[in-house]
């Protein structure tokens, strides 16, 4: 902030920060005007505001003039923003001017990222970054821990930590309970300790970080460490790139303790009902064997952003006579060696599921059942996220909050326009792979608009695989390939519509995920679930992912059709940056702070 | 660095850059050239150079150019520097130029600080980084985790870290055996690990952290955060300024998990003896009831700097009805509710004991029996340790690593003239504080030469209280003081020399610990410990420092007279700071890098 101030006077004229300073100063005189026709007229005719919480009290994203006018309209009269200034250097770029920003609103600061075209806002992202007068305890204002002076009766930190743990859920009512205790429900569950908000976290394995341990023994994350930190404790400069299972869990269970997190482990939720009357949950769980009722205002599913397992059903399953799971149970190869193992499904699980079973010496065919897009690890990172999350970013002073922050700014609508490119890249330096792959016999594609793996990711959160050996198994023959569809599950194996007779002695299933309001179905009950609707994608109208355009992903860390309901997930860059948001969301509501949400998102599929 | 290429051409010049350059230029000729008196002739009449293992294998300051020629005449045959390189833009301030550096050695990097009076050095501090060949797997070259590719039978990372878990120490044998497991140890262990020294670490209690946990309950750190951070990863921006016992422990916990040290619980160290013939120690230690012999190379003891509880010798002892520890053993205050209690002893343990057993509704009385340094924890932070260690250093591009190296820049044949400023403000600020402990008859001093706290750390790691509290109870009478020796103790309770009696149902003797080398006389023997005698202190002939001078601390982190036998502790800044000297001693042996010490310590005093 104080590089405002030191501009040296001789310096040249900077038009980039002129230009800037210009349109954030107009843009504010706008805005306390309550001119919203004034304020949306200085956004380009094609152009897009991303709204975190700051505006609109939802996560948001309006285009053009029109849609910009039609939310200030909206939201102007309570918002108040004000107090825009510069962060740092603008910068212009190919006739981009790039300014970082902050901001005050009535209730809360904020944080955003401008970008000019011939003077005009082409993108716009305003975040809010923390709510006046609740601060985080950090820094400057983080606790004293001891208490100087002397009290008689005093509790120490550990008995005050003792009665809390004890009495929540029993004498004490959360605010907050989080379905679901992996990275998701662990990261947020931190932002909300650190505001003040008392929360339960139900997990329904032994210890934090067990649902990474449970899985397959050779599984490693497939995002590189920079992209992975979980809010306030980044990963030490010794942390591998590519964090093993175990590893991770490790971390997610120090983290959980170090963070002083209300976390039930050995418990499940049974069901969940909202109390319309008293205004509050009645989620009962069965904590280790004890039945007990959660009273909460607010309920957070947390439960993987993939949902429930979708498990095929294929005629004769019922009759195989060896051992057939989904991949999501898979134990790990270790009692399958010299076995024969069909796994169904070309994604990163049947990938990694397949590799390790060849590893262990078993005989493994895959079945591609559809195209799937490839991308090895290392020009993904290269390419396609070192200029923001690795040392080379940090080197250049993109920090993971700064590196969030500008992917955030990307509009989802355009943001296949900046994928493209990386892939056409990618496709250039890899072309033998790509080529040996193809020889082997491996569909591939690249996306519904060759937009490749991220919005993928972001539309349908399946389709590939981020190659970490497997793919040369799959070239060099070791793991079989073959592609068709299934007819039928035999006694002995399965059976292809070509007439292929694959035998197996174990099946895997690796058939992906539902959608998270399957969860809904199961705790809350159907018509919740329908109501909420489908969680995940954009409405890109690509495959699994029908239109219409919705602008911000389904129901993820915002408001959804069902009060006081919530999703929280994603991979570990998501829940990172999101749950900042999802808990000032919540925050603001325990507080009483008014929330009047603009353009809640609705339901248009019912994701089952 | 890259600062040293980026100053623009047109800038005035600067001489404090010009001053700092030909220095370095001119010491490197006459280095390269091996003429160790013009080397030396560039160091001012009265000045002192630091060496930390980079020139001299050994923790050392020399002093001026009689003493700077006698160390390179020594050493530098074997230790070829060159390189040496500005890392950032030189300062001046009152006549003293300040130039951060970088350099090179044959087998190491290192980084240092030269200070300018008139051109030549007066202080001249240089440390080893790193080994070359042997950098850590940090940052750019942090493991991948995930090994790309495929091979059959490989194991996972937990796979092999439960090997190594199980085989070391039972099929493999630890290079590094460190008897000890606080936060000493558990830094130390993880230094050692980033350098790959294979390592054990012998801990009696249940779980590392144990050592903070089973001390009284309102214990709390009385350094603030920003002075404690551990290697590798810092306490989160959230952590407590003065952290709660309990937490630091869990901390510990963490960080251990974390970090894959090899860290026996439930384990005690029996005996040690080197074996000659093998080049070896026999540590023999009892694992949770199993008798295991360990033969590492260097043994390490992290046992406390503050040594073994010095029991006291009080006629009557054996006779007294109630209750009587010694500090160490105080369980805290919770049975003590009404009851009558003495504490024998005025440093930070007598009032951070009395403090919590007048909270508790304890009646208590203080003993002292020798005037006591005080200082308030708030000024101490603000005048003492602000400007390297806080928020605002922070702010002032004062990371720990900087504040470390600057500390460690100050001889400590001149340290307390930096000190004893700070304690005159201290005392004008707290004046009325003062006042009152005197006028409730507390017995002050300010250290031998009103230096204050931290040269009586260093000279004698005792003589004081940091003041959190209890000073105000024994000013408002709340805790009860008597001054005076102890004559005897009888059947209830304590009698002083002026024949005052004092009722106890416990005692409790807040009365120090030894020197470091007990434990060795306990665990190897008498006469090694004799040998390497005293550790602590630095020969200041003040009290409980006798002389002769000797430079730095003794015995801590460095060579000491029993080769492969070493000390590590300290407070959290040191264990910190020093442990990467003295991994990267052990690491250079276990290389087979030749390792000359100069100026080994002589031992002057037994230490018993």
């Amino acid at each position: 902030m104080s590089e405002t101030l030191e501009r040296p006077a001789a310096a040249p004229a900077n038009t980039a920060r002129e230009q800037a300073e210009t349109w954030l100063s107009d843009f504010e005189a706008a805005l306390a005007a309550g001119d919203a026709d004034k304020a949306a007229s200085m956004f380009a005719a094609t152009s897009f505001w991303r709204d975190l919480v700051s505006f609109t009290w939802n996560i948001k994203t309006v285009e053009n003039p029109d849609g910009v006018a039609d939310m200030l309209n909206a939201v102007l009269g309570g918002v108040k923003p004000h107090n825009f200034q510069l962060s740092e250097e603008p910068s212009e770029d190919g006739g981009i001017v790039t300014a970082w920003f902050i901001f005050e609103t009535e209730v809360a600061r904020g944080e955003g990222l401008l970008r000019l075209k011939d003077g005009k806002a082409w993108t716009f992202l305003t975040a809010m970054t923390e709510l006046k007068g609740f601060e985080e305890p950090m820094g400057e204002r983080r606790p004293m821990g001891a208490e100087h002076g002397q009290d008689a009766n005093r509790q120490s930190w550990l008995e005050k930590r003792e009665v809390e743990a004890k009495s929540l859920g029993y004498e004490t009512q959360p605010y907050v309970v989080i379905i679901g205790g992996g990275q998701g429900g662990i990261g947020l569950g931190a932002r909300l300790r650190q505001l003040g908000i008392p929360t339960i976290i139900v997990e329904k394995n032994d210890r934090p970080g067990d649902s990474w341990r449970k899985r397959y023994k050779s599984l490693c994350l497939h995002d590189p460490v920079w992209y992975d930190h979980l809010p306030y404790i980044d990963f030490p400069k010794n942390w591998p790139v590519f964090s093993p299972k175990d590893k991770i869990g490790d971390w997610l269970e120090m983290y959980t303790r170090v963070m002083e997190l209300n976390y039930w482990t050995r418990t499940t939720a049974k069901s969940a009902r909202y109390d319309e009357a008293k205004g509050e949950w009645e989620v009962v769980v069965d904590r280790d064997g004890e039945e007990v009722t959660l009273r909460p205002k607010e309920l957070v599913f947390a439960t993987g952003m993939s949902g429930k397992p979708n498990i095929p059903n294929f005629p004769g399953m019922d009759r195989f006579k060896g051992e057939q799971h989904h991949s999501s149970q898979h134990p790990g190869p270790d009692a399958y060696k010299d076995k024969k193992v069909v796994v169904i499904g070309s994604n990163n699980s049947a990938h990694d599921i397949s590799a390790a079973l060849w590893e262990a010496g078993a005989d493994v065919t895959m079945v591609q059942r559809s195209t799937t897009h490839i991308v090895r690890s290392d020009p993904l990172m290269e390419y396609g996220l070192g200029d923001l999350y690795s040392e080379r970013a940090l080197k250049n002073g993109i920090t993971t909050h700064k590196a969030d922050m500008i992917f955030a700014s990307i509009p989802y609508r355009i943001m296949h326009e900046f994928q493209i490119p990386i892939y056409d890249k990618i496709k250039e330096v890899d072309k033998a792979f790509y080529e040996g792959l193809e020889k082997a016999g491996f569909q591939l594609d690249w996306g519904a608009d060759n937009s490749g793996l991220f919005m993928k990711y972001l539309r349908r959160g399946s389709g590939y695989y981020i190659d970490v050996g497997a793919s040369q198994l799959i070239i060099d023959g070791k793991i079989k390939l073959k592609a068709g569809q299934v007819s039928e599950i035999t006694e002995t194996g399965v059976k292809l519509e070509d007439g292929t007779e694959l035998p197996a002695d174990l099946i895997v299933y690796a058939t992906g995920y539902g959608s998270m309001n399957g969860w809904v179905a199961d705790l809350v009950g159907q018509e919740a679930a329908d109501a909420v609707g489908k969680v995940w994608g954009l409405g890109s109208e690509t495959t699994k992912d029908p239109g219409p355009w919705e602008g911000e992903q389904r129901n993820m860390w915002k408001p959804t059709q069902i009060e006081h309901l919530w999703f929280h997930g994603g991979n570990l860059h998501q829940s990172r940056h999101y749950s900042l948001y999802l808990a000032l969301q919540l925050k603001a509501r325990m507080e009483g702070i008014p929330t009047p949400v603009y353009g809640k998102q609705e339901t248009h599929h019912l994701g089952r």
